[in-house]
């Protein structure tokens, strides 16, 4: 009941970031291919971010999908997602201009990873909401990928201190891990 | 009838207002974490108004969800509170950006005023619409909290002009009210 | 057959544009209520664009709503009618940042008289799609307020070189007349 | 099953790439119609882009109605497709406020390129999965339109190298060739 405009609201919400994304990557004032590279780090960020937003609306699709009830928490823990997702063109933008400097890669990290609890708290209020045993408990299972992409994010966080790029690359992990399409749910469902 | 391209159109419009809204936050050209301090403002308001959006989404859905029927003042109470709303990306960036000085805290106190005025406008439409005995009737009752809320408001931009952020703890206070999951509705309908 | 799409993206560009309308307003750097004088020809400006935009969203939702089928016209006259839509941002952003001078006034004239005419298009192929005879085209009848619409566009953009003020007052007019709900196509609908 | 969802989500995406490409065109300064006389280039791009993005989403609209199934490898082909669709807004900024020069007229017809071959990757992906005897796969045929456009951007890019307005013109010969509403998928559904 109601679980249709939670979807429609969310897919809103996404739809708009992952386009106004696009603005932080400003047109440049040259007209040589060189004129573009000074956007190149824009542009690299931005595409990670784009995959990124990307993989959380698939999962999100599949979750929602999975649940057949929704209720006051759940809306606050999907607003509570969104707003961390929000987030991401602002620091896309940050990392990108500042060319993956030390602190953007890692304050960047720390937005993928508030998002990443933010999705991990939105699964655990659905799985109470519909009980241990349901469909959805059964194909969320253990998360052990959710559970890995945090870790990840901590350790790309620390490591971004040490080099910036390696930072980077721990996030690019994640992304990997998580571009393969997910059949955990399908599957679940499937078999039922 | 018709009610769900109403719902749609707000979901689209509420998305790209909550999301639009971020743009008013620019990335700082340093890169160490000082960069920041000068937009942490913008970030605070930021964060009210993100909820207060939230709040009113949630709101609006059940409402709606309530409503068995919309005409066309319907439709103009609701483009009117849209057009509420819609202010709120410019008063976050303008109180953000001055680091909430007098003037701005107490006119994002007006726009919020306005904001629920235009709300309780179209709590009254539909009211009329679908009669004093419907669900939706009941399920609203007095409306304490959303008198309780135009009070606050009005008090918050008296006060703000006495210290701004005595004004802004105001405006915090009447999200922290909403931003527990409002079950009458819920009840109501269930109880049925 | 996939009116529910074409009504979905309709919903979402008009969204959009309603939205972003709001960014051509530029927080004010001063915070005293002064600073807000050079903005006040935007904002009247927006409110106007409001008001029309959200006329065309309701108008649109109530034609699509009587319409039973689409076809490739349909949809490519649809296209013509968002993409004037589309100017009004651009338009009000340059009247009111102009103080409503001669040419920019009889500019957004000019962009409210085509988006009158792409309407009226749109109007004039989902009638021949669906015959003389069908409640569609019955309940939209002659469309003396459309052709009257087109008229007083017209009159405005002329007037607006003898004065401009007066040109503006003509546009306000016909956003006057259009913003009382209208009830021929739901009065036709309901006499079936 | 998720189908819905799916043209859900690429609406809005796709509502809010062609709207915020307005923004890309400026208010200009003065008052006088020659003061659009600079921005008369981003208006010509922003109509092709315009027109380009109409196309596609009608397009997309009927290879979706067309298709019953959706899985991963669909949704990952539909964000690469969006991710191409996404650079439209920056493209044609580039190549508007530089007016047509030769290195952002190639590349805007290499993301056309990238676009139109995604939009292929989306069509395979979706017969893979209906098999080559489903009305999807007979409707889409030999899909000589969809190769004589990536021939045609690539002549187009060539050609831009030699003179960018000929490279511009390209482009708009294979708009104008797709503006032709596209009756073979809807003639395909009718005939079963």
């Amino acid at each position: 009941m109601g679980k249709g405009r939670v979807e429609a609201f969310s897919d809103g919400v996404i739809a708009v970031i992952i386009t106004i994304m696009v603005l932080e990557m400003k047109p440049p004032h040259g007209t040589e291919l060189s004129a573009l590279v000074p956007i190149w780090p824009v542009f690299v960020s931005y595409v990670l971010s784009f995959i990124y937003v990307g993989i959380y609306w698939v999962n999100h699709h599949h979750l929602l999908h999975a649940a057949h009830k929704i209720n006051g928490w759940v809306m606050l823990a999907n607003m509570h997602l969104l707003f961390w997702l929000s987030l991401f063109p602002f620091m896309t933008g940050w990392m990108g201009e500042n060319h993956f400097a030390t602190i953007p890669v890692a304050l960047y990290g720390v937005v993928l990873f508030m998002a990443a609890v933010a999705y991990t708290i939105l699964v655990r209020v659905l799985i109470s909401l519909h009980g241990n045993e349901s469909t959805l408990a059964t194909a969320i299972g253990g998360d052990f990928k959710g559970y890995l992409s945090l870790a990840l994010y901590l350790a790309g966080i620390a490591v971004s201190f040490v080099n910036n790029y390696a930072g980077f690359a721990f996030y690019c992990l994640v992304a990997a891990i998580w571009l393969i399409p997910d059949r955990r749910i399908e599957r679940q469902l499937k078999a039922k």
